[in-house]
């Protein structure tokens, strides 16, 4: 008889979002007059700008001519977006990358899920707490897990705690560990890290023989020029990272679905009878065996983003999601709260008032202020007592919302 | 240290593809005036007709309207989309689905390949051979299989040998098997199943409690009324099958990515002390942590595909290929080959004249015709002395080849 995959079944069965919705969903039938706000999941509300609309209607016109359409691409992506990037996201900042070391996706979740396709079931991984649930719940289904504890915690996985006291970045861990997962700016604590921070990472990787999951999704956001956009940056990365990067919220391609992920080629892993292997054809093995390319309307319109055009107007919308982001913090460090992140990040991470759990805020706050953000120990059992708030609604939400805490 | 998924390094290095096309660069280079024409990878060729066009650009636009704008959508696909491919596909042949039983995706050849996260490492997979590459690269890299044999042949997979002998329709293995890989309309052969074929498989599903992995990519291109489109038009299907659909040939969407994939509610499989555990769960599950939704913009267009005019379109079109597979069927067989497939399939397979090797064929074929196919061998050790022919080259291109294959 066919078995399933029995790691599956140590999944703990409510994923946050889902619970979130739930319980919205209970208040607005109860309360259907209420105008509820929500600031709750990462997603970007901002429509797409204009040169990024233009390339891709330009590109849905080739697809309708003959002599311009496109059917499969090349499965790692287009040179035309590859190069792009290259150009603006890494030789900018004094990176050199080769095609061959950039793979586009159809999304970061995948990747940074998908990714761990090619290394080895025996391999120990570190995890901040708190953090984005993918990497827990996708390690935890490819068996590198033992059973859940009452916390939510996995045998095995050597969790890394972010909390105040530590300014949200995670001490290097000192018992054996083979992948660390990092995550900055971060999601949910909204922390960034320093050249210095990253420099101190690279160089545990290297004496520890480990490999950093660098997922750098929000580096749009960094708005000071002394932190690190690219792990690529810190000097020998290229020996030890792998980095993930998304269209989502730097050009608002949520529901567009474009991505990319460095694997650059000195990057190597142990094999077979301790041989050092390059990860960078595996990646590519498993990219081209099991993907067929990103969308090529996607991609044309992901290489919009780095026109000239293109950047003036999405940087344009990443300052209106970081007005936001100012507007949520001194809002409520006025009322007293202690506020992280927001400065680097769209992500802004309060201290519940008087020690109250997260879940008991979340359902405050959704009575009383009719405002939705999310639970921070759904991320993560560190995150207890802790709250997440987005930078992304509209303005006029944002400030209505902020109006509505005072009264909590 | 970290390490790699030892498991990678058992796949065999020439990859069918990349060395179809090496060989085809390494000819035109030396013969730069040479016009060689491709019936090789399975490729669509015409552009997207007018309705899907016309909801592309409607999508477009609403993506750069804040009032329209389309951030993250359900990770499992937009319900206007499932139920458009619920009431077309599927209640038009009898058969009822719930939505929770279609997952959208951005490909079947990712579904096809990630399906296997949600089933243990024990099973025993059968594939039949020749077969589409993915069923078999996919289950080396998950590790459910030994080493590759001289002949590239993997132990523990079962391979089920399609050849003319048997009207290259699989033999129901005898030997233990939990996972059986199905695809009609078939790649490569083009060969079809009659409902009394399928009914035997989807018994024997039962009897030996296997799950059948049915792969119905091509279903669009059948032509006889009495060959099923669906395995859930055999009864009892449900209890036993996973099917898996897509749009890349249907309406041309090989750029745009969208497929989908049905999992039944009633499809159990075994878990922990033997007990029964529901599939469509875990597919749930792993759809919605390592996949984020295909692009609205692919959904909203495939969504098309089933208007009135979208429908009339695709037909249109799918018309001109399966003119094309005429016209190849019946030219190579007054040319004195033996030719299957092409009737209700894209696909056609023909035998190579004098018991020629697959590779011998296509070098002759390239070098005395300059048209390029595929070597059966490529799809398996059963394919030798086979060769593929696909119907999606543009008539004009169809015709000029046919013309030189009397050459050679």
């Amino acid at each position: 008889m066919a078995t399933i995959n029995e790691h599956f079944l140590k999944l703990r069965a409510g994923y946050l979002f889902p619970e979130v919705s739930r319980r919205v969903r209970a208040y607005q039938e109860k309360n259907p007059k209420a105008k509820i706000i929500s600031l709750g999941i990462g997603d970007v509300t901002q429509p797409l700008p204009p040169a990024i609309i233009k390339a891709m209607k330009k590109a849905v016109d080739e697809m309708g001519n003959k002599a311009t359409f496109h059917g499969y691409g090349p499965e790692r992506g287009y040179d035309f977006l590859i190069d792009a990037i290259i150009e603006n996201d890494y030789k900018s900042r004094g990176v050199d990358l080769d095609r061959s070391e950039v793979f586009v996706s159809d999304g970061a979740k995948c990747d940074t899920g998908n990714i761990l396709d090619i290394f080895g079931l025996d391999n120990v991984v570190a995890i901040t707490d708190p953090s984005y649930p993918v990497y827990v719940d996708s390690n935890v289904m490819a068996g590198r897990t033992g059973e859940a504890n009452t916390k939510g915690q996995y045998k095995k996985i050597v969790y890394m705690p972010c909390t105040a006291e530590n300014g949200f970045i995670p001490a290097l861990p000192k018992s054996h560990v083979d992948i660390v997962f990092l995550c900055f700016p971060n999601n949910p604590t909204g922390a960034v890290a320093t050249k210095k921070i990253l420099s101190k990472w690279v160089d545990f990787a290297y004496k520890r023989q480990a490999i950093l999951l660098f997922d750098a999704a929000y580096e749009a956001f960094i708005t000071d020029p002394k932190i690190p956009h690219s792990i690529y940056e810190i000097e020998g990365a290229k020996d030890v990272a792998i980095e993930f990067r998304s269209f989502s919220k730097t050009a608002g391609f949520t529901g567009v679905r474009c991505a990319f992920t460095v694997v650059p080629k000195q990057l190597k892993a142990k094999g077979p009878r301790g041989k050092a292997v390059k990860v960078n054809p595996l990646w590519s093995r498993r990219h081209s065996t099991k993907f067929n390319g990103a969308s090529y309307i996607s991609q044309a319109s992901a290489a919009a983003v780095y026109t000239d055009e293109g950047k003036e107007q999405c940087r344009k919308i990443i300052k209106i999601y970081m007005r936001n982001a100012n507007l949520i913090h001194s809002s409520l460090a006025r009322l007293g709260y202690q506020v992280y992140g927001g400065k680097n990040a769209p992500y802004i991470w309060l201290k519940t008032l008087s020690n109250m759990s997260s879940w008991n805020f979340f359902d405050r706050l959704l009575q009383n202020a009719n405002v939705v953000g999310t639970p921070g120990e759904g991320f993560g059992p560190a995150g207890q007592g802790y709250f997440r708030l987005t930078a992304f609604a509209t303005p006029e939400n944002v400030k209505e919302a902020m109006g509505r805490f005072a009264g909590i």
